[in-house]
């Protein structure tokens, strides 16, 4: 499996000063994320004016000067998903949304904030009929009946491949505009998700108007919930909790920019990003002199 | 007396960034420190690696690039030291070093760091025997005997004024090189200061090598110790105390950059200094809510 020092999850302001400054103490990176860096940054016009160094750029010159100067420094970006951390005590192990898994010995988490807030029953069923991966947990329903609620058209994909091995899938988007499937066991509704009910484990979705029975909801966001993503971290409603060394409350994971929670600036975030990946550097030097000993 | 919304004390990325921000939501503000912004940032050769935005500028260009920014912006940087920082409640007056003053409603030290510590005896007769300001105190020492600390040339015309004012000054320089004074009651010592020495107030300076006896000890450093620079300050060790909002001890006043502690760097101090002035400019508009009432 491969393995790097640090994994960036997140290609925002954060992510990025992050891997500079983890690449200039020489560890090993992997950065997960978009080509596009941030969406939030692709949408802004008006020229941002108080990033110092860069003087009135749109959000996409931004974008262009930020993923030249990481290209050059030799930092590509894996656009990969992820879609759960474990930690494992002294190391990590990601699972990505391609089932594939790799593993860090530090985490930094860079992935912004994300509007609303995990379903009720969605923590209380993960791994018991709530999954965040269709790839990764597909073999383990099949022929059974699934839900799919899809955050984005890139989840279309996913719920097809569900559908060559699950019975039935229903297939709720978040957003609106065309869907198209190539399997025919594939039933869109239109309806909103409220909450996942079951026992031992989740048999059914209840929306706004009905009840869809299922024996796992597939729940593809475009990003996870902090707590979603890492079990056993320490949040504060939407952000998770750091100090200003910006360790979390799990040992070598560490966090950065808006998933940190407010102000919402991109300076504030590449200058966590910056402490961030001194942090994991200094974490992961202790635990080789430690090593040592 | 001059009034502001917001004094920024340092020109270095902290204080730049804090001051953009500011300038966004409207603040009035005065920015103290040095054309130059930063002398750790001009004498920085090699290609800076890990600001994001800017590619391997050495500390000359990125010094550049900062000032072309702030001046497009309608900052001015104000060349002069300030001497002291009094907490007067509701608002903040500011002491300069030409024994001018201004107040403003909040304050943001972004100062950096500084070597060394205070000498003993130097906050116990602070004000009584003991001054930052040749300026603002000479006249309380009229035709009496003092000695400067020098910590830079600069120094050397203050103390030419002190001995227009006082009988006799000593004068120690804190640096190598040629040193010449317009008045022949100064004496230059080239001893090391170690403590203040007093009863209710101080009446000598002890060195390595010997004990001068002052009425007053003019401590004149290139920049003052955070706890000496705001009475009643709360410090650790070198680094003034904040919360992950920037937030120090004192209502109104906060804090950015190397001065707030580890880790020294660019992006770290810009980063603080846009949330210093996010939280500045909130403290503000909490007070005038509450003025409303």
């Amino acid at each position: 499996m491969a393995r790097y020092d640090i994994a960036i999850i997140g290609s925002g302001p954060a992510g990025l000063e992050a891997a500079l400054t983890a690449k200039n103490r020489n560890k090993s990176i992997i950065v997960f994320g978009s080509r596009n860096l941030s969406n939030k940054m692709q949408v802004i016009e008006h020229p941002i004016t108080n990033y110092l160094g860069l003087k009135n750029v749109t959000g996409k010159q931004m974008a262009e000067i930020f993923l030249d100067q990481i290209q050059d420094a030799g930092i590509a970006i894996t656009e990969k998903k992820v879609a759960t951390v474990y930690a494992m005590g002294s190391y990590f192990t990601l699972q990505l949304s391609d089932a594939d898994f790799i593993e860090a010995d530090a985490v930094i988490l860079a992935a912004g904030v994300i509007a609303g807030k995990p379903y009720p029953g969605e923590s209380e069923f993960l791994g018991r009929g709530v999954s965040y991966c269709a790839t990764c947990d597909a073999p383990l329903y099949k022929g059974k009946k699934v839900t799919v609620i899809g955050g984005s058209q890139a989840e279309e994909n996913e719920s097809d491949f569900l559908a060559e091995i699950c019975s039935e899938v229903t297939y709720i988007p978040l957003y609106s505009g065309e869907i198209s499937f190539t399997h025919d066991n594939i039933k869109v509704v239109r309806e909103k998700p409220v909450e996942i009910l079951g026992g031992t484990k989740a048999t059914s979705l209840k929306t706004n108007q009905s009840e869809i029975a299922s024996d796992c909801v597939f729940i593809l966001r475009e990003a996870q919930f902090p707590g979603q993503l890492v079990p056993g971290l320490e949040t504060d409603g939407a952000a998770v909790k750091v100090d200003r060394m910006m360790k979390t409350n799990i040992n070598g994971l560490f966090a950065a920019g808006d998933i940190t929670g407010l102000p919402y600036q991109f300076t504030k975030s590449a200058g966590e990003g910056n402490v961030a990946a001194l942090s994991a550097a200094a974490y992961l030097d202790q635990k080789k002199r430690n090593a040592q000993k």
